[in-house]
């Protein structure tokens, strides 16, 4: 899956914050390094993208065929939910003059549980991406590119629909502030927004006397919602085997608990699902696509507590977690056990990037009450306050990334060898999938993008520790195929037209593994552009494979290494080229990203998992995407220059590339031996894996190009 | 010659403003950046490099051979010389307890005259790069590893030799905040100091609770100099032939006030000595190697006036000067009229990082006293008061990037064509020189670096238009090419050996041009060793001279293209791989560079120059550069993705590589092929300027390598 490189809230954070140039993220990041001719989907808040493409917000089920999932909620009665909305402005406790409905849950997630979906419920426009803002006598919802037409269909005449990214289309932030009256007050429900995002809103709507408010007691649209609205996932949590995790929890927290001290801090708040699923080596089924749980985790030096649904608690998983001295709290209980933190005298590390506003805020105010308290009682004794926790400290809050998003990056052996392996049971999948999609294509049966995402589906879930896709398949034909955020519906999608190419983007969840891969493939003939294309897509694909370079390298430094080919002829791609990619986790995370965006000075590092993705996307005609997962890796260089290692990258995704969309007179000697040798490979590692008719398939798409 | 990315003071502003990240710079910017093994040499208050390599402070003349010029100032009688300036600290209007004493000019220039080389004066220390800092009682300076060997020669008992970068070695700036007593006062020449560098100083020294003290009224170490000081330069100012400068006055500065207005500014006061002869077509003869004269500039939006030694200006000067509405002031008057701008309320724009912080803090104490004024005449008139100049606001320092600074960058037609022709004439001197090298040392004569270096003078003086080199030559047989900043000196200096590589680092100012070039060759037979590195700093140089690459690319981007095959086998260099180039100005100009320091976002931009010079160094072995000056040009691609223009590389060095060097082996078809058409060029472009023998020479090292 191609990374935007901010596109989701995970990369966001490390974008931002390993870039230490400027507190206040991307606004100023990324204006300033804006190009002229690559412009990507924007936050509809500050102008900036911060969604990832292909989440779903209201698909909440896990491995069902797609055709079942893409329905519901279209009986709208907008105007009804507009005005119950509005009455609510008014009440007491309330006094707002607008409200805004981000699509965010509150872990800054990027695929959330239905329940969280107030924007698509406001609004009914159901896309991945979106902001809603209401006031007392305006609604408007703000998307991208991809969703115009999709929000067009589904807003009725109340909502005005904001094409963001557009001429003169204001940011939600601007046009909120612009509306109303000097003096507004602009609610917003506090857990929706990172302490970053809230802040620069806060900036933004005070430029014209206006107040944000922050409405902690409720979220208004979920008062409206109420009895329709969909429970909270309450699907079991399951204990991550410790053969694939590698690591125990016990050594996790004491790392932690080691990087907490280094930090000059005594506990640290962790809000990010993949993070906590990660520490305590669990998995959750609360969300589409990612295996993790709704949950918040305290660690503090001595102690350590998770807040989650106790429902969603086995007897397995409580003695998992009290072996490693873990408590557990209610979920709703974060505000209380943050105040208490603070009351304490705790000096708590967060990340404004990622934790929201409610749980910074709360702890904010906690330590200014009790700073105040400390300071009249000194008064009274003369004495350092001691905390009953033993805290001899005044509470204050430490900011910082998160240390563990680094910790997970870099992955252990145990990790490798789950991902290893699971991306060769998926490459079986894979094969029986493209040798039979091949026979229907050339049978002439009629299949519909979707219907072939569907099918993907079935011959993945029958490999071994399947749990679900990792994100919604990328399943284009033709000039689908050059819609990079390319999402097919069952009522409107095309069908995998013979003729022209088809670009398939998928990846799946397993037990030991997550995997990405995108392959673009011609059934019949290519034109000469597609295979010129296609070609210089390839080169730089293995120019970046081959890249060698010393430790402390930036990803970015390597970018350019994949657009070299297509920048000879003049073509680009507006995508980042490689994004990390979590071991059994999210399909998205950071620190580390290999994109144009020059921010993120995250070096990569022995261990760290990225994507190689270059493409190339040629408007209202077809789309071309050549998608490896690579770990980084020592290289075995004959030379150490100054002393430093130098690193390279290792394959983990074993999938044939189709010849035949290769110019062999463009490529070098070099580039002919890369092909073949990895179709070598391919052969080698998943041959085993598969029957004679598969087998046949694999061993006629693997077979050695001859130079020219 | 090779960029240090920070070497040059000028280089330096740019690298800093503009990166947006970070207003005070390169701390924050190259400690977050600092590549495990990367390390370069140290601004020594700072701890980070600022000093061009081959500057050197001591040598003033123009065009003489090597020999003549290096000798003099060793009489130090150190011990009088220290006692003398200590006298001074207690004197009436000084009362301080350290003085600090840098490299710079009053305009932060690469090469400085004689008359302000004041380091070495009071230190005995020659090299181009060092900072004294005496106290009461102590006396210390800190110079970097190339001249650890002469410091230890030229200093005295009296002197602490302060190894910068050495482990535990502190910065100036540390040291003299830990040998005060608290509350100490530590003395300046502010015009010695840019106002960043002041500032940076300040901040670092109050940590200790000292306080920096700018002694405007006179240099410390001039009152010691004296009568046996070097008269200021005053060598006659020319005017840069329009048929080079191909802009007039008048039109540059109209756009220089557009950018003037267009900052919300009034004015300008300019400092940069490259800049003041890039905009008045004018030409100077004060410093070795950059054809500038001593000078400061202020436009405002109705009148111009030029701060200068009327003694320099000729007639002719006068005239063009008169011609473009600009007025002659003494050098020595530029802070009386920084104080009259504040007094008729201009908005003064300035640049912090290369201004030094005389002007600046003149300008803003002049503000705040005219501010004062004006506050209580408003009082009693309660009207906006206008002052005599028309200006109807209250003045202020708008503090920005010099917007000359880019358009210098970006060369016209003339610049362009004036660079190529000179190029041209270079290659035919260095035909001849290399020729005759190659002859002698066959014949077995015995040839020092250094006479090798005057030799090369020689050839290039009787070119027409020859002016000076453009720096000091850097010509390193065997062991000492290793040495980056190697440069020979009569005494020391190394026999050419011709069984070793040698590495020629030159250039020359011509009338319309100036350039910069590196060969490294071997007179008998390279070792496999020596063939493999130069093949593959080659392949980076290609790689690099080939990148097509989308308008708004920072260089940077392109810095890990001419790494990338060293990378390969473990190998790297510690230098940025291009630094801008002035056309018949400065060899190192900015903004925009090729570099491992990722913080310089300039995009390259159509006629800008750049140098490329990949390099490998085996310490104790050999060096091994190749450098060619490049322009920048849009390239002709088929394709334009998104609108963009794509931009590619240009070569103005037309010049032999030795094949020899070459291991054909290790080259892909399309590099031999790069070599070949790039030797076919050189021919036809130089065997013209040549005679028989010379011709022979360029024929039998252009001739087509076979591929393998």
């Amino acid at each position: 899956m191609f990374p935007l490189t901010v596109s989701s809230p995970s990369l966001n954070r490390l974008v931002l914050f390993t870039s230490r140039y400027s507190h206040s993220p991307f606004l100023r990041n990324f204006k300033s390094l804006s190009l002229i001719h690559r412009k990507s989907p924007y936050n509809y808040l500050a102008g900036v993208k911060c969604h990832a493409s292909s989440s779903s917000s209201s698909s909440s089920f896990t491995a069902k065929p797609s055709k079942e999932i893409r329905k519901a909620r279209t009986e709208v009665v907008p105007d009804e939910k507009l005005s119950a909305l509005r009455q609510q402005f008014s009440e007491p406790g309330v006094g707002i003059d607008a409200y805004i409905i981000p699509s965010e849950d509150a872990h800054q997630s990027e695929f959330i549980a239905e329940c969280y979906a107030r924007r698509a419920f406001i609004s009914g426009f159901t896309g991945s991406a979106g902001t809603a803002v209401v006031t007392k006598d305006k609604a408007a919802l703000w998307t991208d590119g991809r969703y115009f037409l999709q929000a067009e269909k589904q807003l009725n005449s109340s909502w005005n629909l904001m094409r963001a990214g557009n001429p003169g289309v204001p940011t939600a932030s601007e046009w909120v502030a612009d509306v109303l009256a000097p003096g507004g007050r602009v609610g917003i429900d506090p857990f929706l927004f990172s302490a970053d995002a809230a802040e620069e809103l806060e900036e933004a709507i005070a430029k014209k006397n206006h107040k944000l408010v922050y409405l902690y007691r409720t979220n208004l649209v979920d008062e409206i919602w109420k009895g329709s609205r969909p429970k909270p996932p309450s699907k079991p949590i399951r204990v991550h085997d410790l053969k694939y995790a590698g690591l125990d929890v016990a050594s996790k927290l004491a790392s932690l608990r080691n990087e907490i001290m280094d930090a000059g801090a005594s506990s640290i708040v962790i809000s990010m699902l993949d993070e906590i699923a990660w520490v305590l080596n669990l998995r959750g089924s609360d969300v589409p696509h990612s295996p993790v749980m709704y949950a918040y985790l305290i660690v503090e030096v001595d102690q350590a507590k998770l807040f989650v649904d106790s429902s969603k608690v086995t007897a397995e998983v409580k003695d998992h977690l009290t072996n490693a001295g873990i408590e557990l709290r209610p979920y709703d209980s974060i505000l209380s056990e943050i105040d208490s933190l603070a009351s304490r005298g705790a000096q708590l590390l967060m990340d404004p990037s990622t934790l929201n506003v409610a749980i910074i805020s709360t702890y904010k105010s906690a330590c200014e009450r009790y700073s105040r308290k400390s300071e009249n009682q000194d008064k009274a004794t003369t004495k350092l306050s001691v905390g009953s926790s033993g805290y001899a400290t005044k509470p204050s809050g430490i900011y910082r990334p998160s240390p563990i998003s680094w910790a997970k990056a870099i992955k252990n052996d145990a990790e490798l060898q789950g991902m290893k392996n699971s991306h060769l049971r998926d490459a079986a999948a894979l094969a029986h999938f493209w040798s039979w999609l091949e026979e229907e294509v050339h049978k002439n049966v009629n299949l519909t993008e979707v219907d072939v995402a569907d099918k993907l589906l079935e011959f993945r879930s029958v490999q071994d520790g399947f749990m679900d896709t990792s994100f919604d398949t990328i399943s284009g034909s033709g000039a689908n195929g050059a819609i990079i955020h390319y999402k097919p519906e069952p009522e409107s999608c095309s069908r995998v037209d013979p003729q022209k190419l088809f670009l398939l983007d998928s990846g799946a969840q397993y037990v030991d593994g997550t995997t990405d891969i995108t392959r673009t493939v011609h059934f019949t003939e290519p034109s000469a552009r597609e295979k010129e294309c296609f070609t210089r897509v390839l080169q730089g694909h293995i120019a970046l494979d081959q890249a060698v370079f010393p430790e402390g390298t930036p990803g970015f430094v390597l970018d350019g290494f994949a657009r070299s080919s297509l920048w000879k002829i003049g073509l680009d791609y507006r995508h980042g080229t490689g994004h990390g990619v979590g071991a059994a986790l999210n399909v998205h995370e950071g620190p580390q990203s290999i994109s144009f965006r020059y921010g993120n000075m995250t070096p990569l590092q022995n261990g760290m998992i990225v994507s190689n993705e270059p493409g190339y996307y040629e408007d209202h005609a077809f789309g071309i995407r050549i998608e490896n997962l690579l770990h980084v890796r020592d290289a075995e260089t004959p030379n150490r220059f100054g002393g430093a290692t130098y690193l390279g990258f290792e394959k983990l995704t074993f999938f044939p590339i189709q010849a035949k969309m290769v110019d062999v007179s463009l490529l070098s000697d070099a580039e002919i031996d890369w092909l073949n040798n990895y179709h070598t490979e391919v052969w080698e590692k998943v041959s085993p894996l598969l029957e004679a008719p598969t087998q046949q398939w694999l061993w006629n798409n693997t077979r050695p190009l001859a130079k020219s």
